[in-house]
């Protein structure tokens, strides 16, 4: 072995702005709409629960936003983060196609979602916010912004879907850690949990109204904003500090990619690694294949519609335009939880439809199989999410091999596993299946929605 | 805030050989003695259980050892592992002192244990062994050496102590992943498993039990050998590549260390980190104060006798010259399960005897509390074995501050606490508590060895 398997930078090349894909792409992203009158709605709408420095974010034109200082000194606790020459996976594979991996498991609650959490937890500090909620679901996103909030000297309440809050009493706990409290939802403390347990006093509680919860206390309370993971313009713009380190990482390599991949929930994991890629494609004339990798079993890109939709389940957000496959889809209950959304963002809506960007679905057990190879070769164990990424690029080097071809592929390992090992538990007993979903329960959600189907 | 966060070397930088501090030793240590005979017995004796490669580099003279390109390359997936400056952890501690920290937990099992692991499964491999036994408690060492194990091709039995493979399914479902057969001890497998067993079915195991039953495989099999994680002097020297990066990552810091902390549990952890720094004290007249930090639950250095003991609690190794509470002292069950033992390495037995190194010991609870401060400021939480080093370091940092002096702290942070979260979990519900041994415990099973107390 010759090369270099990891490619560093050092904390003074972390990048000192991050792109905002809004002023490069060909045709600009639809207005969300107010879902009373139908018609669109400003920035305005959102100041009750975001701080206007996000809001502004939310809505720039402008190709480069600059990182505050406070943020890049957080961000060098665990950034430039490194990129890895899959060496030993590749020689596992037998493939002559070259793989590298952007690994954003170093960060301190292991995925991608400190990238993010650290701005907005700073942005509403400085403007005078004591606290924030949240929600979560497998605590990936809940830990990062305790961290964040730990950090900046910001409380947080993070309302934690009922069955993941029993399931994983450690995410819990690492939430504790930073300072967090944490709630089960739904709760009493706010009046969307109590009409739920009125009805279902053992519910098991889901996404949606642990968003309702979180959404709520942020609008009641002026002192209280409200955190969102992913989906938003100004949360994938954050997130493309992954790409940005890459693309210098690979001109280091010496390579450009052929195609870059990273898995799909609402939309920052991929945007992270993707956008400054294709900004190469949009301003450069590049030609580099940017692949969102979806689970089949909630396959909002391949199987879903550009229709306007709530960014909830429950309702409460702007009617947005985006793939969906309804607000009230519920996906079966896959391991990979950061993927379990119905729609998906905006930006990279927009970018689909106008076929800029590619998309795939991935089968569960494909995904776990992926991932022990993985951690076999390469001794990463990856988050769930992480799986549909590593599967879909098992699928491109074996059609290297096929073909002959010497393909470059870079990927986004966007987190560890764990705190996720019940999941490769469960696989390895075999209670892991794959999920088919008919036509039926496809577009029964859709049909309900009413809303305009966007014909572009 | 000025200065970088983290020092990092790039892999063209890992070190080419390890360091032996025996050949600076200004006295050898003593040998090892035939339990019957009470004779000094030679390398020979360990054949059965070790290849040569590794008991050549037990008793070997020469200062440095080259690392064979197959495990440098090995190496690569996480070293150079990088030395941060914890600038969060001294504001928040508002000392004058500088501290830095080595962080092993970016390894694929999260501690510094691959740094042996895989140059001991090399070697094994080089030399036709098919199959390693070791035994673990907690699970850092096996799923260490399962990771070793897989990526050489060796098939791996490791004997897990009962109790453990109840309460830590995480920990063994790691080990799996990475392909090894992880084994309740006491087993039916083994004799020395038997004979426990039909003494008592439900008994918890112990290390010394686990022990016995992976040496007992290792020697009856012609292609199996023994693999131990800390303690033999191959061992500590393997852990000295951390010092050795750490040498030169202070000197691009443009500081000398006026002292290096690390936990202590048979010596590997802290030879690691401290090997080469004391190396500058015996070589170049430097001053370098190194301090190992032992639980006061298992007080061998601090409390303990120098005197010829057995290596394990069954007595099945040769009597080695060691500071020991007696092999068969049972430590009160603290959350560090990886400084549970009763005895140090002989190296660091005579290094402590010669007054060229310190030890301190500190209770239970000042380590979680120092871990939840450390994880609140830098992000990481700690494995329990580590936040031993935290505790000290939290000390020396508050002398700086009472005398004013910018004294130079570095620790080695030898591992995340990811699969520790239940030790956090009870220390926050207030489950846990610090231990004072009495003269008596602390004595009882000295009075009962028979072997010469060592007066040099």
């Amino acid at each position: 072995m010759t090369g270099l398997n990891k490619i560093l930078l050092s904390e003074k090349d972390i990048p000192e702005e991050w792109y905002n894909i809004q002023a490069d792409m060909p045709k600009p992203c639809l207005p969300a709409l107010h879902p009373g009158t139908g018609k669109p709605i400003g920035p305005e709408a959102l100041a009750p629960i975001f701080p206007e420095a996000l809001i502004n974010q939310e809505v720039s034109k402008e190709g480069f936003i600059r990182i505050p200082e406070e943020v890049r000194d957080v961000y060098k606790l665990w950034r430039p983060t490194p990129l890895y020459r899959a060496y030993f996976f590749e020689r596992l594979l037998d493939t002559p196609a070259r793989v590298y991996y952007k690994y954003e498991g170093v960060s301190p609650s292991g995925s991608h979602k400190p990238n993010t959490a650290v701005p907005q937890a700073y942005y509403n500090k400085a403007e005078g916010v004591k606290r924030l909620t949240t929600e979560t679901g497998a605590g990936q996103w809940g830990s990062a912004l305790s961290f964040a909030c730990q950090h900046f000297g910001l409380g947080l309440e993070v309302y934690m879907v009922r069955v993941s809050y029993d399931q994983k009493p450690y995410r819990k706990l690492l939430m504790n850690t930073w300072g967090a409290e944490v709630i089960a939802s739904p709760s009493d403390r706010t009046e969307s949990g109590k009409r739920v347990l009125a009805r279902d006093p053992d519910s098991p509680g889901s996404l949606g109204i642990a968003i309702s919860e979180a959404v709520e206390r942020a609008a009641k309370d002026d002192d209280t904003k409200y955190s969102l993971g992913s989906v938003l313009n100004h949360v994938l713009m954050h997130q493309t500090i992954i790409g940005l380190e890459a693309v210098k990482q690979m001109e280091i390599a010496g390579e450009i990619p052929d195609v870059v991949i990273a898995p799909f929930g609402g939309g920052s994991n991929f945007a992270g690694i993707a956008f400054p890629f294709l900004r190469l494609n949009l301003t450069q004339g590049m030609n580099i294949r940017c692949i969102a990798i979806e689970p089949a079993s909630c396959p909002k890109l391949t199987k879903g519609e550009f229709r306007y939709d709530f960014g909830d389940t429950v309702g409460l957000t702007p009617l947005l335009p985006m793939y969906t496959l309804g607000h009230n889809f519920i996906p079966p209950p896959i391991h990979a939880g950061g993927l379990r959304y119905h729609g998906a963002g905006v930006i990279v809506s927009q970018l689909y439809k106008d076929n800029l960007i590619e998309a795939r679905a991935v089968q569960q057990l494909a995904c776990f199989e992926a991932g022990v190879l993985f951690a076999k070769a390469e001794g990463i164990i990856p988050a769930p999410e992480a799986t549909h990424a590593i599967a879909a690029v098992i699928e491109e080097a074996k059609r290297a091999k096929e073909e002959g071809k010497p393909k470059i592929i870079l990927f986004n390992l966007c987190g560890h596993g764990h705190f996720d090992m019940s999941a490769y538990d469960a696989y390895f007993a075999g209670k892991l299946t794959n999920h088919y979903l008919t036509e039926e329960e496809l577009t029964a959600n859709l049909r309900e929605l009413g809303t305009p189907v966007i014909n572009l």
